[in-house]
C-alpha cells in the first residue's frame, strides 16, 4: 500500500536560481539560495555543472532518507534549463541502497528490559520516529504481549490503532505525570512532551530512550537507558529479551485501574460535550459526528489551534503514517499542501481512499487557494473547515457588528477575530467542487455522507461552531 | 496626502521567537530567527532585554529609512510578552531625525551637465529611487525646462505623469537602444534595464548615474559621471547648473522625431489590439477599457506575468508612489498584502481614494485568501483578476477537457495551465464583497463602474480573456 | 607620497576554494567559503567562470572603496588556476572611477555652524573617517581658524599633528566629559568613545555628526545635526560657512583655561613617571625615550593591551594615515601583518622611511613568526617589544619560580602571565636581523639609535619592564 | 592510559562575546559569534542566562561525543563573568551517559562476510573512525585471524601497529588499485582516498562500508554493503560471523605475493634514498634516522607538505590515537596546538612519554610562537623542523643571493621560498629550551638522543635538508 510508504519518500526541494552568467549583475531573483536554505535543510547544494546533477541528486536523496530523515535543497540555475551536455560526460549514478538499519548493543537492551521489568507504573510513548521506521508490528506485539499502556504523539498516532484498549490517550496528563518508567519510541522530549520535566512528569521518572539519532538521546532529561538504533529493530530486540524473561505487566494493577478510571471519566466529559444539543455546535459535537462517519482507512490532515488540538483527541487513527499535522514546528498553512501530496499518491494507488483535511478557519486562510489545485487535479479530498470566526476564539456576527459601531474595524476588532459568517465552502464551489454550509449536526452528517459518497469532485464542508467553544479543562 | 508618504515609512518586521528559557530544549518554533533574517534585511537583532527594546526599535527604524531604504527585523522572544520591567530602568529614546540629505560635489554636477549638453540623443530614466526621494517636482522641472525625453521604470512611474508628452514609454526599446547619453535617477542597471548592455543599449552610451547608494554606482557599466546623493537634491543641483548654461534640448531634433514616430506606431498597434471585437478578449482590450474608467488618483497594485507586463504599458500613473508591483525581485503573491497596506492608509486619510489591484489569475492564487482581510476591514479595494487560466498561457475549457481524455490531469495537464472557468469572483462574495464574472467589454465596463461607485464593500472582477492572448511583439 | 595613500587602497581577499568538479565529494578543504565570508565582508562572491573574473574583481574593488570602505572577498576555485579560456570571450572591464564624493545639504551645514557658534565648550573629535577621506588640510584649517580644541581617535591621530597646541589628548577625559558641543568627524560613538553617553559625556551634549555612512548617523546618541557626506568635502562646507560668519572661539575662555591646566597636570604626571629612575622601567619611561628618538615621518604600528593604550598617549603622530593599530575590533595579532604591508609600500616609495612596530609581548606572541617575512624581504621595520611577561601584568622571574614550587605551571600559573625573561630579540636574530635585549633607558636609547641607523636588516628591541607597571589612574 | 583516551574527549570551544547590554551599540568585539560558528560546529549556542549554563554545556559535551564526534561552540557574553545568580535557581545537570553504541543489523553483517569470503584481492582500510571507537583489539583480531592485508589512513595509523606484517602501506597505490573487495572501517572516500574512484580504484571494486554516520554511507561510491554502527561493535559482529564461517584468506595467494613484492621494492627505494651520504640530507635520510631513535610509545604530531606526506610513510605508529596531523581539512598551523594539548595530558598521566612534533619549516611558521607556551609549561615536547627553506621546495642560500641580485626580494623571490638558513632552533632557546642546528646524520642523531634524554626543558631540532629534496615517484 502506497500510503504506508508515504513517510519514507525523500524530501528534496529543487529550487531555481538565476542564470550563472548574470551573477552579481542584478539578475532576476538573484540570491544566494544554497546559503539561504542552509539553516532549513540537511544538505543544500548546487551542482557545479550539468554533468554533476546526478551525483548531487543522489546525495540529496540519500541524505534525506539515511539517518534521521529531513529535507534537502538542490539549486538549479536558470541557464541549466537550456544548456546541453555531451551524454558521455555525465556521471551517471545509481540510486542509493535502502537506508541502513542499526540496532542497539545487547547490554543496553538487557538493561532497558530490566528497568522496565522493575517498573510499577510503566508507559510507552510512541512517536513519529516509530512511524518512520515502520515499527507498527513490533510495537503492537510489545503492547499486546506485555500488556503495557501506551500514548501516541500527534504524528505517532496509528502506529498502534487509537482504539486499542491499551491506548491511554484519554488519560494523557495522568499517564505522563505518574509513570515511573517511560519508553520513548522515536519521540522527542520537546515542547509537545513538556520537555519531560516536572510538574508534567515525575522528577524521578526513568526514561528509556529509543532513537535513531544519537544526538537526540539525553535531551532535557538524562535517560536511565539509551537505545540507539532503528526503532523497529530495537523494538524487536527488546521484545526478544522480554520474551526470554517471560515478563508481563499485570493488567489488574493499581496503575491500570487508575488510568482506566481516568479515561472513563474523561471520555464521559467529552461525550457530554459532544452530545450537547445547543447551537451553534461546539468542537466536541462536530468531531463526534465526523468520527462516526469516517471510514477507517482515511488519511487525516489537520491544522489549526483548537481544531488541531481537540481533533487530535477526538478523531482516531487506525493505520500508521495516515496522519499529517502541523507537527513539531507547528507551522500553519501546511495542511492543503499535505492533503494534495497525500491525495496524489492515494488517487494513483488506492483509488477508494479519501484524504480528510480538517482545518481551523484561520489555518485554512493561509493556503485556502490551493483548493484550485485540488479541483484541477480532481483529487479525492474532503475539507472540513471548523469555523469559529477566529484564532482560539472569534466573535459571533451580532457581537461583531455591535463592536464595530464604535469605529473602524482596523481599530476595534480584536486581532484574533476573523470575519463572521465567512462562506469558505464557496471557495470550493468557485472551482467546481461541492460546498456545504452547515450549522447543525444533521446538516453536518448529511454533508459528510454526501462528500464521502461523491466520486467526481472534491468537497468542502464549512461547519459553523460557537465562537466561544473551547477545549475542556485539562487536569491531572 | 498620506499616500504620497507611503514609500518613506520604515519597514520593520517584528518577529516572535520562542521563550528564551526554553532555548536548546526544543521549544515551540525554536529557531535562530535573527540569523535566518540576516540575508534579507539591513539590520536584524533581538533586544537583549525589555529595557533595550526602545533603542533596538529606534535603530531598526533609522536603518530602514537612512541611506538606501530597506527592511529590518526585530526579534521578540515569547517571554517578553508577559515580562515586567521597572519603568525607570528602560532606556527611552526619541525617534531619529529625518533622513539626512546629501548632495553631489559641484565638479561632478558640472561635468554631468556638460556631458548632457553635448548629447545628441539624450534620455532620462526615472527609477524607484526618484520616487523614494520625492524628486517629482525637480525632475518634472528638468523634463519641462530642458525638453528631454524620459522613461520611467515600473516603480518610477508617476514621478512625472505617464501622460506627459515627453514620456517615451511607448518607444521604450527604441529609446534605450539609441540614446547616447542617459541620466539614471535612482534606477539600477539590473535585469529590468537589461544590465545597461548591448544589444539593448549602445556600447558607447554615456551614463550619468544619480544614486543615494555609492556602491550602486558603476554596476555593470562604467558611468561617464557619478552623482552620489539624494536624488531630489542632486536633480536640483543639475537643474541649477543647466539653467546657468541656458541649455535646452531642441524639440525638432531627429531623435525626437524618430521617438515620436515610433511611439505613434506602437500606440496604434496597441490600439488596434485593444479595439479587437473578437471574444474572448485579449489583454489590450481589457486594459484599454479599465484605463478609460479609472480615476487619476487611484493607487495601482499589480502582479502577474503578462498581466503585470502589459498592464504596465497600458495603465497610466499620474502621481508618484501610487504604484506597487512585484518589483525588482519579481516575487508573486505580494499584491494583496500591498493592497491591504495601501488601503488601510487611504481609508484613514483619503477616503475617496481607491486601491485598484490588477492580478493575473496565477498571481492571485498565491494569496487570494487575503480577500477575507479586505472584507473584514472593509477596505476600499477593487481587485481585477485578468484570467487566462494559466501562467503565460492556459487552455480554454474545451481543449482542457479534450486533453484530459487521455488520462489523469496530474499526468497530462501542462504545469502552466490552471483550471479553466475558475470563478475567482466567488472568493470575494464568499466574504460578503461584490463579485463580477465578465466576458465582454460591456460587462467589464459595467462591473468596473459599479465597483468604483460602491462605497460599502470591496469588489472583485474576474475578467475572462483568451488563454492564448499574448504580448505584442517587441521591436527596436 | 605613497604612505599617505595607504588607507585608500581597496582591501580584497582572494581565497582559494577546492576544484568545482569535486564539490560535495569531500575535496581538499571543501567549504562554502563565499558564505563563510559573508559576515565579514561588504561583498563576497565567486566568479561563475573565468570570463567573469574581471567583472567580479572590478565590483569587489569598487565596493571596497566606494561609500564606507571595507574588505571584500573573491573566491577562486582551484580548477581556475589551470583552466584556459578564449581571450575573446572574456568580459574585460576598466577599473572603476575614483570614489564619488558627496556633500551635506546646505541647510544642515548652516545649522551645524550655528550650533557650534553658540557653544561654550566646543570640541572636535577627529576619527578614522577623516583620515580615509584625506580631510587633513580642511580640518587643520578649521582648527586653526576657529581656535577649537580637538581630540583624535586612535586611528584619527595625525590628521592634525599630535603636537598641535589645540590637541587636548592629554586632557581627554576632561574634554569629553564637559564639552557642550562636539563635532564628530568620521568617528563612531562606539566603545572607544564610551558610546557618547554619561557619565563620560554630558547628558545634554550636542553632537554634530559628520559621516559618509547614513546608517551610522544617530547611533547611541540623537545628534543635534547630521552632516552626511565625504568628511573632507563637508569640512570645507563648514569652514566656508564659519568664514562667512567670521566666528572664532576665544582662546582665553574658561574652557580653554581648564583644559590647559588639566593637560599640564596630566603631562607632569606622565613626565614624573617617565623620569623614574628605578628599574625595571615602567611604560612611561620606555615611551618617553622612544619618543625622543623617533623621526617625524615614521609609520607607527601598535598593538597590545597597556602597550597600545599607553603608547597611544605617549607616542605622537605627525602625519595622517601613518598609524595602524588594532582598531575598533581590538584584534590582537594584526600588528606584524600591518607592519609588513606598510613597509613594502614604504620600501618602494620612501626608502628612508621606517615602520616602527610597538608590540606588547602577548600581542607579539600571536604572529611573531612573521619576523621571517620581514627578514626575507629585508623590510625597513623596527619592532619594539614592551615586555612585562604577561597580559596586563605578569610576574617577575623570582616570583614566578616561587609560585611554581607549589606544583605544575599548568595548574599554578595565572593565565595572564607569560614566561619571564623571554628573549624575543632572538626571534629576530634567528632570521638574520638585529636583536637587542634592553633593561635600562641607556640600553634602550642605544639600541633604538642603532636600529634606526641600520639600513641593511630589520631590528627587534626587547624591552624588559616592570611586570607590575600599569597605566596611571584616569580622572576627569 | 590517558593518551589512549585522547580522541574521546569532547571538543568544546567557549567563546567570549561582548556584554549583552551593549549589543547593537558598537561594543568591544561585538559580533554574532554563535551565528559565525554555525558552519564550523555541530552545535553552537549561547546560554540565555547564567542559570542555563549547565544545560547548554551538557548539551555541547553530549553533541560533541555522541554520534560522529565534532566540535561545539558555547558563547559567554562578557557580562556573565561578574554576574551573580541565586544558587537555587540554577538548573544543575549531571554529565551525560557515555556515548551510546549501536550495531549493524545481522543480515547486513552476513552479507558483508559473504562478500569478503568471495573476494580474491581483499583489503581493509582502517580510518580515524576506527581509532575514535577504540576498535584496535577487534580489528587486530580480524587482521590476524583472517590474514588480511590492511592500509591505515593518516589518522588511522596505529590502530594496528604499522610494523604488523599485514600492513601494506608500503604498497599503498598497488593495494588500492587492485583490490576487488575493500572494507572501510571509519574511513571516508574523500580526497585522501581519491574518492574511491578510478583510476586509483577498480571500477568494479566492492566496498563494504562500516561507519557510525548513516549519511556518510555511499558517498561517491555505491557500496556493496553498508554496516551502520559503532566501528568496534560492528567489527566484533563481523569477526563472529567469519569465525562461524571458518574463513581465512590464504597467505600464499597471488594478491599477497604481488603486494609483498611491491612493498619490498618500495622499501628498497626508500632505504636507498635514506642511506644516501650526500649533504644536505634528503627527507628519507632524516626520517630514517629519526625512526631509529624514537621510542614506541611516543605521540606523533605532524604537519607540513612533503614533511607530513613523507613522514607518514617513514615514521611508524604503534598505538592507536597517538598520531595527530593536519587531517582531512589539511589546515597548516595546528601542529603546536596539538602538541601542547597532547603534552599536557601526557605530562600529567604518563610522565615518561614524549610528544614528537615533526614540522615543515613553512608549517612551523604558522604558529611557532607557541614554543613560548611549551616552555612556560615545561612540556615534554621535542620539535623537529625539517627545513627545506620553502613550501614544497625552497632555494639554497647561494642561489637565493644570486637571484636577489636582479632586484628586490618582494619582486624576485618565488612565493614558495622561505629565507634560507633560518635558525628556528633559536626560537626554542629564546624561551629557555634547547635548540639544535643540524646538517648531518650524526648531528641529527646526537641532537635527538640529547633531546629525548633531556627531562628538564623542551627541545627543537632544526634539520637542514636539500631544498630540492622531493618525494620519490609514485607508481602503481
Amino acid at each position: 500500500m502506497a500510503n504506508a510508504n508515504m513517510n519514507c519518500w525523500p524530501l528534496i526541494v529543487i529550487g531555481g536560481s538565476s542564470d550563472r552568467n548574470q551573477e552579481i549583475m542584478g539578475a532576476f531573483q538573484e540570491f544566494p539560495q544554497v546559503e539561504a536554505c542552509r539553516l532549513y535543510s540537511k544538505f543544500s547544494a548546487r551542482p557545479s555543472s550539468l554533468e554533476a546533477i546526478p551525483a548531487v541528486i543522489e546525495k540529496a536523496v540519500r541524505c534525506s532518507i539515511y539517518g534521521r530523515p529531513g529535507a534537502c535543497y538542490v539549486d538549479m540555475p536558470g541557464d541549466f534549463v537550456n544548456l546541453q551536455v555531451n551524454k558521455s560526460s555525465v556521471k551517471y549514478v545509481k540510486c542509493c541502497l535502502p537506508p541502513p538499519v542499526c540496532t542497539a548493543e545487547h547490554s543496553a537492551v538487557s538493561e532497558a528490559a530490566s528497568i522496565l521489568a522493575h517498573s510499577k507504573q510503566p508507559l510507552l510513548i510512541i512517536g513519529k520516529g516509530a512511524a518512520y521506521s515502520r515499527a507498527e508490528n513490533s510495537i503492537r506485539k510489545l503492547v499486546d504481549q506485555c500488556g503495557l499502556p501506551f500514548l501516541p504523539t500527534p504524528m505517532g498516532k496509528g502506529v498502534v490503532p487509537d482504539n486499542h484498549p491499551n491506548c491511554v490517550a484519554a488519560a494523557r496528563s495522568r499517564a505522563l505525570q505518574h509513570a515511573d518508567v517511560i519508553i520513548l519510541f522515536g519521540a522527542r522530549l520537546n515542547w509537545i512532551l513538556h520537555f519531560g520535566l516536572p510538574p508534567r512528569f515525575r522528577p524521578d521518572v526513568k526514561i528509556i530512550q529509543v532513537d535513531i539519532c544519537a544526538e537526540e538521546l539525553g535531551n532535557n532529561v538524562r535517560p536511565a537507558a539509551n537505545l540507539l538504533g532503528d526503532i523497529n529493530a530495537v523494538t524487536e530486540q527488546l521484545l526478544e529479551q522480554l520474551v526470554l524473561m517471560e515478563w508481563k505487566y499485570p493488567s489488574y494493577s493499581e496503575w491500570w485501574k487508575g488510568l482506566r478510571e481516568k479515561m472513563k471519566s474523561n471520555e464521559e466529559t467529552s461525550k457530554a460535550l459532544a452530545l450537547q444539543k445547543s447551537l451553534p455546535m461546539n468542537y466536541y459535537t462536530v468531531f463526534h459526528h465526523v468520527r462516526e462517519l469516517l471510514p477507517r482507512d482515511y488519511i487525516l490532515v489537520s491544522e489549526g489551534a483548537n481544531t488541531m488540538d481537540i481533533g487530535r483527541t477526538m478523531l482516531s487513527n487506525y493505520h500508521p503514517r495516515h496522519r499529517l499535522d502541523a507537527g513539531t514546528f507547528g507551522t500553519m498553512g501546511v495542511g492543503l499542501g499535505f492533503a494534495i501530496a497525500a491525495a496524489v499518491v492515494a488517487k494513483d494507488q488506492t483509488p477508494e481512499q479519501r484524504v480528510i483535511c480538517v482545518e481551523g478557519d484561520s489555518a485554512f486562510g493561509f493556503s485556502g487557494m490551493e483548493v484550485e489545485t485540488i479541483c484541477r487535479y480532481n483529487l479525492p479530498v474532503v475539507i472540513i473547515v471548523v469555523n469559529n470566526n477566529g484564532i482560539y476564539s472569534g466573535l459571533d456576527a451580532d457581537t461583531w457588528k455591535e463592536m464595530l459601531k464604535s469605529g473602524e474595524p482596523t481599530a476595534c476588532a480584536p486581532p484574533v477575530c476573523l470575519l463572521p459568517n465567512s462562506h469558505y465552502e464557496q471557495i470550493m464551489s468557485a472551482f467546481g467542487g461541492k460546498g456545504y454550509f452547515v450549522k447543525t449536526p444533521e446538516e453536518l452528517q448529511n454533508a459528510l455522507k454526501a462528500s464521502l459518497a461523491e466520486k467526481q469532485v472534491p468537497s468542502l464542508i464549512n461547519v459553523m461552531i460557537n465562537p466561544q467553544s473551547d477545549r475542556k479543562q485539562q487536569e491531572s
